[in-house]
């Protein structure tokens, strides 16, 4: 059916493959081109690292589905990558680490990394009292999960989280910077600040980060000095501890490499995925999960 | 795999189901909620006939999709629809009809109706000059495919297609009657109206007809007359007329039944699919179709 389940005997010897002279094989997942801004920031912070990103991009997206189909497809997508040699994976993407980060745990061998619980713990460092509030701008899914509240409790936070269905297809249409989006984040931002003051805003959607200028602005222009937390960045700052306390090599001066994945057209992963990961993305295989 | 697969012989004992005690069988297949404004359409039309809507939600949306995704899709689903007993089918999903009308009729052996030539002979009727101008608001993968640019060709009408990606996730947050969603169709109207000076808007995609009030008013106030063609309602006129000529059977008296499958969530579909049918929906039957 997929690659992943013809080559599931060969994990033994992918793990055989990591040695010395080169750096860990990292795995970076996401429904689709998201994650690519969590790429983005673990490439400078890991540069000896080699990457694998897969984008399930023929079954994106995944933030309106239900819990049992995204953990379908989740998993399907991390055993391909344990597969292809990834020795830690990262769940580059909000939707599928609030509903399925136990399911890939349990499904795979290696060390997972989600992105949810390395965004609160950077909320937590942001503010100041305890008990504090936190904003969580996320997609319907994530938001229903309610993960990042789970996750800010944890730390002692008391989070907000608000669903922002259009925020996904305004990035996607290029409006970045634009007066409907702005519009849209006036609206989105002062329904939340009416039911919270929060110190901190936590963008829970790899989309986000491409808007968090304008997120700030319109806080600034609502009256709120609230942070704006980008959970790709947090993430990768936790990859990057993990990876040099949990595999233990001496990272060598390699630059990092990447290579990428898609089950839907590789041209148009190519095209889009450039401008999450502000650089060119050469070529990319297509993948076949059965889907 | 799916139950399309393990009830493929069937075919011959469905058709014997079919005799003049009860209304033919057809078949509706949208990737989401979106087709049901065609049901909709169909249900007073031919109120004798037992429908089978199929909404595969688990893999939508099909808009940004490559060709070759889109095609295996909609055959598994058409070929569900058939083994299903659906002696007729109507494809109510723009992006589908456009990318996979032929590999569907290909697959079953049932007459298909796709929305896109019913809509284009609609605007025919229309467009008073020989080559008139028709305006196209589509998903992009409908643009691209430029499958209304044919239809209308050959009608003899000139279509100008415009990719309106922002249209389905306001729709979908029920932003139907809002500002913003106004603010959008300006957008995409006036850029629309630079290129050509339509009669006829044909609206290639089943969720527009929730705005075509909105789509109608911005047309005024940007000072054209065209007319706007609803693709569900030209859809349900060309179901009508093929059978009763095609399936040669007198219709009983009866009132229409319906029964629904979804491939995700059959809470989110009868809660969503309400609103596009405009009637509660009853039970919803989930179905995997192995994706």
């Amino acid at each position: 059916m997929n690659s992943a389940t013809s080559q599931h005997n060969s994990k033994q010897d992918n793990s055989s493959q990591h040695n010395s002279k080169r750096g860990p094989v990292v795995g970076v997942f996401d429904s689709g081109f998201g994650g690519l801004t969590v790429l983005r920031a673990l490439l400078p912070r890991i540069p000896a690292a080699n990457y694998v990103y897969l984008g399930d991009t023929a079954r994106l997206p995944y933030g309106a589905k239900s819990q049992a189909t995204i953990a379908r497809y989740a998993v399907e997508s991390a055993r391909f990558l344990e597969d292809r040699g990834c020795e830690y994976l990262v769940i580059a993407c909000n939707t599928a680490t609030a509903l399925a980060l136990e399911d890939i745990r349990q499904a795979v061998s290696v060390p997972v990394l989600g992105v949810i619980e390395p965004g609160a713990r950077a909320a937590k460092r942001t503010v100041a009292e305890p008990g504090g509030d936190v904003l969580v701008l996320a997609t319907a899914a994530t938001v229903q999960s309610h993960a990042y509240r789970e996750a800010c409790a944890a730390v002692g936070l008391r989070a907000t989280e608000v669903a922002c269905p259009l925020l996904v297809p305004l990035v996607e249409e290029g409006w970045t910077n634009h007066p409907v989006t702005r519009e849209v984040l006036r609206i989105y931002l002062s329904q939340a600040l009416a039911k919270c003051a929060p110190q901190a805003v936590l963008l829970g959607c790899t989309h986000y980060p491409l808007i968090a200028d304008a997120i700030e602005q319109t806080l600034r222009e609502l009256g709120s000095d609230a942070v704006v937390i980008d959970s790709a960045e947090a993430t990768a700052e936790a990859a990057e501890a993990a990876l040099t306390s949990t595999i233990a090599v001496s990272m060598p001066a390699s630059s990092a490499t990447f290579e990428c994945f898609a089950t839907d057209s590789v041209e148009k992963f190519q095209r889009l995925g450039s401008l999450f990961l502000r650089r060119p993305i050469g070529q990319v295989h297509h993948l076949d999960l059965g889907g």
